[in-house]
């Protein structure tokens, strides 16, 4: 069985060739992999280990501060080609025993009513996690992967880029190219690559909840090898994520890779989907049970960038979800109305910058006519 | 038992003696209950019974346009006062055999995606509604009340249409008061009453598919004896109803009142809540099980009244659930971090303009410890 | 859509053209059906409306103690013949408002330990049943039809009385025909016909309480247009029944019949199945979701009937699970395995004598690897 | 945290000091702990670590034949004395890679109709056993443990094995004390302990599936410090484990005691009871929500000892769940009628002679009223 492992007393950085925190083609791959085969890949806290038991606020101020989001990859999936779609099955994720939640003055989604930093401490273990800054308080285990995508392709970086800073000029908040903290931190990659807050059409920082233990994510192609990596794990975590971070935590997680040769392309699929089958296994907090789901990000028909705009995200996630509709067969309008009917929308994050994320979740039970 | 028993075979102008479809003060109460009775209502669905089996998009055209919602009430709830919170506790809700979901022209969230008429009819029987034009499809019995609420005061009646009539001078989209097809018919109420299109502070076109059997309404009372009254059944509708309806239907529900003294008074309540106790009953694809939930709509702080707007609704539906949180003893702090990992925050209704809905559910069995 | 309704005011012999109170294949059938529609029939309840609400144990003397079960029916379904396996699916199941649970002196699974009468009342509504004689206690609805089942053939008719004479004989409980408050009350069949209190191949009070709404019971066809007939309805019962009633109640049940055509002769299916595939609905307090029963009964191999043996039962239901699962490919090896590791053995009923039962539920979801 | 951890490639009899596979009072404990402690314990599985992965049929017939059931333990609770009654909760419970199920010729429930050897392999991972002998299925984890239990005082010991002699005497099947294969291999124990085949008065071999994580296992307490051992995991199991083996496998537990404190001697509790709070966690499949269990074996009240006697077993059961349920202060009556409306009857084993097990399952979500 093929597996990266990582050695966590060390920061990411003291093993760069075990993983990145940017995207970017050009990030040699860590491990090739066959389609069908099962990866183990263990992965560092969004914080790169640097918030440790004990700590408090008044520690965090000596923190690297653009570490986000650890991965552990990139993965080469021998076969895979632009066009092709990318499903991840994930066979299980299992938690470290120490986890964090904290407040960042000037982030998250309520920043203008909750400027001071804070810091809770989570422990893990037999499938639950509890606090002691949350007396009382017992939040079931829904392990998932907040981050999890491809390389981008070259193209690719400099149109996100692009629109990201079109956004800034615009006054909006997004996070351009940065290479503090950054690994790789050779160049020029180091200056070129984007940062992982945001989610975008590689998949990325998604953050939603929904992809627990026996979940897929299908995400388009964009390079040769489609270069997977992932980091960021939350033991538990609500849609939308308000404060910016979930039950932060390093984590194991197992998966196989399956090509969808040439789906991405045939259909225009341009943005991630994910889907749950359900069995026995979700609890039923974290998941619904059968679904399949697409996501919205505030980003116009055009390629013009908006920032935290949940509004243009609900109907990019609605209008992904007719079109995934479509492929099966349904009309738009029958579509639509399903749609209105029976399709969720959620919020599952309002934090990551600018790239705030609506999922629709179809509930696949009900075609059983 | 009391009952408002209803002819279906009529039009609510026809009988203005036992509903109303605009929301004013005066109009009077058409039953009194004490807290705890079983009170069981009979409602007419949305279009007002003019959309019946075997019609087509082209037997819309001629159909009374401005006759939402129609409501069974108002109820005289004895005792009740503003500064309390009266909790509606739905005990049951049967559906009519016959519903429909329609797509109307510039109206829904994607109307300029989807500009043209559109109608689905659907049958009822044992739990589940099919329909011929959507072959292999069955949903299964979600039924709530899409619109349930209290009459504003005098002094809400006017801020409220003073905030909505200044977001139409803004360019946003609402709808003030309108005599055409009002019932009551009779001025200055025809004139001055709220439209229902939107939810408010009062509750309303919440449209909250969670407000299942066994659900709670828990709305702030305005005026002496709280006056409540409810219709717009759907027998199913997905988080959103993106075209504007849902599975629309006419129903007969049971529901019995509480008082909460003084509660919106002494906690500053000033929009709605809602919760489900779970048990064995709700269908788990229509609500999850145990939780209580604060709403969210696109007004200000100071009272501005801004459009479509889910960013700011989300906003508010988590402000809301601090608050909530708050009342239960838990710092701001802790509870935003709560809300961060456990709360889940879904777009209950994106068309019902001004006011798009987010809903925010916190699950209960959290708090086990 | 075709239906029987009863008169609730009147006793099964005041109608005595609308049903039956015992199993014989001369009895003429009521309604006559074609396979895939829905049929709606009134039930009456165990007592044949004797127990009314407000009596007392000290009411329980003067009723007539040789009526149960008042059965609606027989049906007739169009084509069925002798070999066939006819599926009877329910679509829905209504209770009356009014239930009953009684302690029988000399009957129940404890009858030495519990000699005395007892009596509860039960108030169903909005899916709950409460009892003034158990406060606090609250039973969700799980409604099923006790008993229902096919005409026996008159050679079966004549060997089960035989065989069941024959046990008395050997000092077991049984109870042989008898012509007091038989319905039909005509000779011969009010002498020869079998009473209805234990289930036997052709169906009958198997109590097995997973029969909820959904469910589908098969059992093989004995006589020219299977004469299928139903009664004593239960709101929710324990796996065994034990003091030997139920939630008791009059009940609307719709239905619809299949045909199996010589499926019962093609495997030798001797005995009734069950199974519901779960989908949304039923409560998880009543059934598992998508599994499919056999059930056993304590008759040998060689067709000696023994007596409240559950010992026998449950090697009957597991001989009958492996025959099942040998129908679908498995080999008897690969069988036994299966039940060991995933076949449910629940005791149905424990007092219905002689023949106590044990259904074997095989979970339909272990399919899919 | 305290742990027991076993060397796996070595047989128990190879690490006497940290296990045993006979039931005795004189056992010396292998660690000592207190309530509330998490103890982590690893355990064998039935075979003793003779049945490996590729092996057949043909390769069981020279293993060692009486080494069931390794245990872990015995573990001492600190204070816990004669006349308590501890309750075990498991909070995790890990299975080892390899499982395996076999039919023993000349036992098992069908023994006559399977007489031949049969063995399939299982692997077990992220949450699923599969088998190449069953292609197509995969069951869900449901890991528990088959066997724990409390040492039996001298007068116990004496007592059972005398009635079991007396069984055995009148015909029927049971197991007598045998030093063959035993552990600890010193006399007098070796040839006095009970065999750990069937379960009895102080737990043991009890097979209920439900006992899965988040379970409750409560036991009267015989002996100074409890002495509570463990082995026997199974990753799945039917109600009745009909072939005499599950899934069977190595297992990692961990778990917590806490005492009751006179609590058995207070209510003449004599017999197991188990419970499941529910929450998220259980899958459905293993069992259902919130529930308590007694047990019921087949032993007649004046200490009598039947063999393979469900009917026995089932009224123990019953007669088990009424005394619970009088002593949280239903009348007799009310008991037994909460029985036969709510309390659901299981067949645990049908396997462990002579003391099959019938388990009476109180949902306590009745109690909501």
């Amino acid at each position: 069985m093929k597996s990266i492992q990582i050695d966590r007393s060390k920061r990411l950085k003291e093993e760069p060739h075990l993983g990145h925190n940017r995207w970017h083609p050009d990030i040699p791959p860590v491990l090739e992999v066959d389609q069908g085969e099962e990866v183990v890949l263990e992965t560092r806290d969004a914080s790169d280990g640097q918030i440790k038991p004990g700590m408090t606020v008044d520690d965090l101020g000596g923190l690297d501060t653009k570490v986000a989001h650890p991965l552990t990859g990139p993965i080469y999936v021998n076969g895979a080609r632009p066009g092709d779609l990318l499903e991840i099955e994930y066979l299980d994720i299992l938690p470290q025993p120490h986890g964090w939640t904290r407040n960042r003055p000037g982030a998250g989604f309520l920043r203008d009513v909750f400027p001071e930093p804070y810091l809770v401490h989570w422990q893990m273990a037999h499938g639950w996690a509890v606090s002691p800054q949350l007396p009382g308080v017992r939040i079931p285990d829904g392990s998932f992967m907040g981050t999890a995508g491809l390389a981008p392709s070259h193209t690719q970086l400099l149109a996100w880029a692009r629109r990201e800073a079109d956004l800034v000029r615009r006054g909006g908040i997004a996070f351009p190219p940065d290479p503090q903290d950054a690994v790789p931190a050779t160049e020029p990659i180091a200056s070129q690559a984007l940062r992982t807050i945001p989610p975008r059409e590689n998949g990325g920082n998604i953050d939603a909840k929904q992809l627990t233990r026996g979940s897929r994510l299908l995400v388009p192609v964009n390079v040769e090898g489609a270069l997977y990596s992932v980091g960021d794990g939350h033991f538990a975590q609500g849609d939308s994520e308000c404060c910016i971070t979930a039950i932060e935590m390093g984590a194991t997680v197992s998966l196989r890779f399956r090509l969808l040769r040439g789906e991405a392309a045939r259909h225009n699929i341009r943005f991630p989907r994910f889907a749950h089958p359900g069995y026995f296994n979700p609890p039923e907090w974290a998941a619904p049970r059968n679904f399949i789901a697409t996501v919205g990000m505030p980003i116009r028909e055009d390629g013009t960038q908006e920032g935290e705009d949940l509004t243009l995200a609900a109907r990019n996630a609605l209008l992904n979800m007719i079109a995934l509709l479509q492929e099966r067969g349904w009309s738009r309008q029958q579509a639509y109305i399903l749609c209105s009917v029976a399709v969720d929308l959620r919020i599952s994050n309002v934090v990551d910058l600018p790239n705030v994320t609506v999922s629709a979740l179809l509930p696949e039970d009900i075609f059983q006519g």
